[in-house]
């Protein structure tokens, strides 16, 4: 990894240049820092898409933006005419271009971007709060997807930000939610948030089975990425249960269909957001239904950036969010 | 297996005994005559779930029904209080009794039901087609589970009986359906019923990549049984594509969850039907909106029923549907 000077192009007419405030690091930041996207991301790459900064300079043609604005970016752009696109699923497009992996990303001082990839902040939410609101939109996006009502019991198998994130929305949507984790330390800390959380290595299912008094639960959540989430999902599951499908599962995974067919569950994949589940991500970091300050765990500077990585990595459970500095907060 | 005379319970107040016309035999019925499902029936067992017939005699306190009166039974009793049955799925009651295989069933002269288990049928639709209604529902239920909407691309694998009928209701539904199936004999039968198929050997998924112009299909039924039926249904759906899990499947099954994350695929499990799907498969069926009279390839008289039996199993993909006629026709 390199910290210098990336080169700062222009603003063209429809772009704006934003002091970037802080940039988070997420789990797929790592696998690019380790080369494991190589055959993705062209070198050398700005990295980085969970972010907040504020507007320096604003194209010709940008209307209703003024410097000074805060703000955090949508970081997908789409072709528009794909078979996905035409659909309307524009955030699954067959070309999607992920900003910060697929093209140059936040972790700098100075970013330029299209004007229409812009979020609006409260002027007077904490910026590193802020950074938190793409990984909470993930989160907006997942409890949706699973059409999560009031009252239902929701399981969340993996306690890590994108799990305690999902939980903490889906209690705020209503539902009576567990999280099932196998590290003591996350639980703990999921303890602390105020959340209900089991043993992942005890009898889940017939945990649920009991908290549930009988039915099983209503929408289980597999943030996990291992095989034995998915079974301890599915177990869990009532008649007509939903298992929104969440973490990314490198291999196929043995999955009991017997199951899906005899109590017609659902399974239910979900990926990114659209621009409703950021605006929902914005007003639920504000008002502080979701725990971002507490998830930040550490903050470095960006001279410094590769400690941030080397803290994730070796920090292991103790860590939940990392968050560089750069420079406008 | 052993014909003869079954024990005729008296009626009761709530109970109609029915002058059963045919029986249907299926795949379930197979396995109970080889003894697969010696745990569940009890011997002796009269089974039998596919059915029409005429009222012969009418309890005391059953209202709207008269002698002589067309009927089906829709074979289902729940509890009404387990948690399933509470949240207002009672065909996947915890405790189910499905009649014809937990308790006895339609394969004999003269059978007395509870009165709410009857469907009318229009006094003129002949009793041969009117034994596929139960099978039709399965389909209609299933067509119901995946929200077929018109003009969406439906891939079927699978071309047994209700492979066939699951396209002929997604067809009837507006949907531009393709078949996939392994046997010749079964696609040509298809496509003589005026379906679309293709060789299942070949490459379906890149088959349909192009019938839908890169695409994908919008809705997949997995009606094969087969390990392989699921990974070409997975791969074959487009973004948001939804993957119907109709087949019976006894052992895990690896499952490509990237591609459900990736593309936000749902896989959706369905399991027999619920009165408004029998009552719409009635009209499916007196419509001939579904090809019940061209599925009947074999009539065995209720003497000779275990000739039904062996003809379904060694008459391999020549044999749809094989009926049992029970004398009222």
């Amino acid at each position: 990894m390199k910290t210098g000077e990336a080169p700062l192009a222009a603003v063209a007419a429809n772009e704006v240049t934003i002091d970037v405030a802080y940039t988070g690091i997420c789990g797929t930041d790592l696998h690019i820092f380790h080369g494991d996207m190589d055959a993705r991301v062209t070198l050398p790459a700005v990295i980085g898409h969970e972010m907040s900064g504020r507007l320096a300079e604003i194209g010709s043609a940008v209307q209703n933006w003024a410097p000074g604005d805060a703000v955090t970016v949508m970081p997908l752009r789409w072709c528009g005419t794909c078979p996905a696109c035409s659909a309307g699923h524009s955030h699954i497009c067959h070309h999607l271009d992920f900003v910060g992996i697929d093209s140059p990303g936040s972790l700098r001082r100075r970013w330029t971007v299209p004007a229409d990839l812009l979020v609006r902040l409260p002027q007077d939410l904490p910026l590193d709060r802020a950074a938190l609101v793409e990984p909470t939109a993930v989160a907006v996006h997942d409890v949706r997807r699973a059409q999560v009502a009031p009252g239902e019991k929701v399981l969340v198998v993996g306690g890590g930000p994108v799990g305690l994130l999902i939980a903490s929305v889906a209690a705020s949507a209503g539902a009576d939610v567990l999280l099932a984790e196998l590290n003591p330390q996350r639980r703990a800390f999921a303890e602390k948030l105020g959340l209900h959380t089991v043993d992942a290595a005890r009898d889940v299912p017939a945990y649920v089975q009991e908290w549930t008094e009988g039915a099983g639960a209503d929408v289980a959540f597999e943030v996990s990425g291992a095989a034995g989430g998915v079974t301890t999902a599915v177990d869990a599951l009532a008649v007509r249960g939903r298992l929104v499908l969440v973490a990314i599962h490198g291999q196929p995974r043995p999955v009991n269909l017997h199951r899906f067919f005899w109590r017609e569950l659902t399974l239910i994949g979900a990926r990114l957001y659209d621009r409703a589940d950021f605006e929902t991500a914005v007003q639920l970091v504000a008002e502080e239904k979701v725990p971002a300050a507490q998830l930040i765990s550490t903050v470095v500077p960006l001279s410094d950036a590769a400690s941030g990585f080397a803290a994730l990595e070796n920090g292991g459970s103790g860590q939940m969010k990392v968050l560089v500095d750069c420079g406008a907060a």
